[in-house]
């Protein structure tokens, strides 16, 4: 009897199906138009096409990379299409594909520093480049974590270690007459409330402060809510700013909430998971004035910086307390260098991890800081653009303001329809637009007001497709109108 | 002047690029051998090899390549090499880096079905084929999270709204009467210690009860705590025990564990991060007897299932619990499909989500599930041998059961040495062998005893690697005695 083959794949195989992928991804990438970006599926129908059990002896590598073609690509949308407007519209480079693969290859697990000196290192490094372009002081500390509800989850755990290190001991039930409270706005991103019930603070943990007419927390509510906690015994320990809201991309005023926090000693978290992109541009960097002096900081460039999904960029001015909240040694981890290094699992919850950073060093060096500012740029143009062609269409309504790049709106076929009939017309409109295929838009509601989203940040959307998206939904909604 | 580059990469040049970059790999898998598997790094080289801040211009794909192997390479532990022995080393198979390349191209955020319904379905499929290949039923609902850590994280919150849905709206500190406990044994992980920090249980929250003299958690401690607890106004709610403990693989008694916790209402999670792989084998499945009635289990396919870091695979019997301490859904998340569909943000912290199922489908059918046992097996042929050499040896003990594919031993040079004297012994020795630089092995303290740990899981490790290793560890061993 043959002995059974017990390795891996000779290298020869993977050289020749890797330059067979390779090239199906050269051709799928120069050819993304040719799809439409949803795609002609309903529920249940891939799972449907696949096999209910793994095969028992194994299968060609030919016939694996065929059936992408054959049962992948049919239930595919298209994130890298350049009319994908919908949520954020994250996209993918070249060259962070392509470090993808060789993270992958090398298959480390960073979390010791003895285990991928290189990985620990080149994280360093690189974020500390992101924080240069960002225009962040040097004594913010970075490390990159899987998302945004990561990156958040953790500054609240770290804002939790600060205003009691007992929690760590006692747990929140343990220390009932300190109940902690943090503070966000109406428009926070869902994430933070969800870091919220991890952490056993639960909904009631949460206030939630009203925005201003550009759906900005306001600072005079905040202070009001944080003045009568305290005076029901509530423990406001932390406030979460948005740069880049989900709906609107509203940005809090982050210099006067800064200041309200360090007056009540809160430590101040900035989600600009979507919007802290924009800071690496000179003319942008003013809408974040004043988060160098928050706690801590979250931009994802696997959003709005083609960097692959996924790549969050996490940094804090106080890394002992986030190290604190976290660090756990057992004795089969530790390793002679502890204390003259950074092991990475001392700063979060993830102990295993991937080697992230080289698709950041990728992107980075590939476009430079001056290829990243022009795309950034050209991102936020398009979105003025857009933004103008809405408010002359006289049946059309922008519904916030644009400060980065996307834009909010709807369409109002008539005077004095109310917000029950515009939010019908718009969903239909929607729902019309996707149910093509060719264009992707999603939708959010504010304050009661139904709002499709425009949504500019793919690496491959240019003004063609962008008039196109408007030239399409214009013909939409005028043809709603008519029936 | 020139309108700048708004751009990706021009697919030709992703095309010459990925050529050689898989050719790089290629080569690199080849010779893996001809490199030490540990770096001649000191802290700090790394990084002070590379500039401090990003480029202004662009650079040549052609120069970034060229510095993975000047700038990287010489920082880099190579998990991918045969002679890695340390932690449990785990390893990527060429099937499932190719993958990971399909993944970053893909560049989908499964987070909700209408993002991606071939991500969606197809994780549901391979985690189904998964389940069946470890002998679990059907009502286990898959889902994959990074790693271990996240998904026991997962499980204990799982269990807190188990045990009391208001937790959700409360928090903990506002139902201070009911103050949770945990348990685990004095072997478990320390990602099961770092949840409960996370949850806001502080340590206080988890219990450890000891092991008997195969390092299993002891039923009728676990017991005698459980009513202890109860006596003294703590709620007990969850059990975590463990298959294939970190240090010595050790696998608590999980029929007699499932029955206790039935009978007490506690929620059980099983922690099979490494030792699930195993249970695909028809002659192991009685050392998981029981399994199929805890209520979560965890099992890491990037860890002895030649997956790429990072795949964690989950599995609950109530997902709908699962759902409900997760699910939080913004408006401008809902879609048309909801409550026909998974949206798989619903259950876990992570929205963005990157198509991992990709790589566990592409692994399982390359080798399929007769060649998945292969290497398991081989993997558990090779421990016993080393085990057996271990027990020859009239010098060296072994202070641990082999069950799985790690060896736990020391070198006992003379009769009659104190603890101290073994530990500081062998800590030199392994000092020695690591320092090499030619194997890579690790250690762990038990009970007092520092051993050497000998882990067997690497796809490229064969027998004359470990025989080798065995009699460098020897050379070693004996020349410090000389010494």
């Amino acid at each position: 009897m043959k002995k059974p083959d017990t390795g891996d794949m000779p290298a020869e195989s993977f050289r020749q199906y890797g330059h067979q992928l390779i090239d199906w991804i050269a051709d799928y990438f120069a050819a993304i138009e040719s799809h439409p970006v949803l795609p002609q599926v309903h529920p249940g129908d891939i799972a449907g096409s696949l096999p209910a059990s793994a095969p028992e002896q194994g299968e060609a590598m030919q016939d694996i990379l065929a059936d992408i073609e054959r049962l992948i690509m049919p239930g595919m949308t298209h994130w890298n299409h350049p009319d994908f407007f919908a949520y954020f519209s994250s996209s993918a480079s070249g060259p962070g594909v392509l470090a993808e693969l060789l993270s992958g290859a090398f298959n480390i697990n960073s979390m010791v520093w003895k285990a991928a000196p290189a990985a620990t290192e080149l994280e360093q490094v690189v974020m500390g480049w992101l924080r240069q372009m960002l225009g962040l002081p040097e004594d913010f500390f970075g490390i990159i974590y899987d998302g945004g509800s990561a990156s958040t989850l953790h500054a609240i755990a770290a804002a939790r270690e600060q205003a009691d290190a007992d929690f760590r001991a006692k747990g929140l039930a343990g220390m009932p007459d300190k109940r902690l409270r943090m503070y966000i706005s109406d428009q926070a991103h869902s994430s933070v409330e969800k870091a919220a019930l991890v952490l056993g603070l639960g909904r009631e943990g949460v206030r939630t402060i009203p925005v201003d007419s550009a759906f900005r927390m306001r600072p005079d509510m905040l202070q009001q809510a944080i003045n009568a906690d305290r005076s029901n015994d509530w423990t406001p320990f932390c406030v979460v700013a948005t740069a880049g809201t989900t709906s609107t991309t509203s940005i809090d005023p982050i210099a006067e909430t800064a200041a309200l926090c360090r007056d009540e000693n809160l430590w101040l978290h900035i989600d600009a998971c979507y919007g802290g992109a924009a800071a690496i541009l000179p003319e942008k960097r003013d809408l974040f004035r004043g988060w160098e002096f928050s706690d801590s900081i979250v931009v994802n460039p696997h959003k709005w910086m083609f960097i692959p999904i996924d790549l969050s960029a996490f940094y804090t001015r106080k890394p002992d307390i986030l190290r604190r909240a976290f660090s756990l040694i057992p004795e089969y981890l530790r390793t002679q260098e502890d204390g003259e290094v950074i092991n990475q699992m001392d700063y979060g919850i993830q102990l295993g991890r991937r080697f992230r950073s080289l698709k950041l060093w990728f992107v980075l060096r590939y476009f430079g800081q001056e290829g990243m500012r022009a795309r950034i740029r050209e991102h936020l143009r398009l979105a003025r653009l857009f933004a103008q062609w809405v408010d002359e269409a006289k049946d059309f309504e922008r519904l916030a303001p644009v400060p980065l790049s996307t834009v909010c709106f709807r369409y109002i076929p008539d005077d004095g329809l109310s917000e029950e009939e515009l939010e019908a017309r718009n969903a239909s409109l929607l729902q019309r637009i996707n149910s093509e295929r060719q264009f992707f838009l999603s939708h959010t509601k504010v304050q009661g007001k139904y709002m499709l989203r425009m949504a500019i940040n793919n690496l491959r959307s240019e003004e063609k497709h962008v008039r196109a998206a408007w030239q399409h939904i214009c013909k939409h909604a005028r043809a709603t109108r008519d029936t």
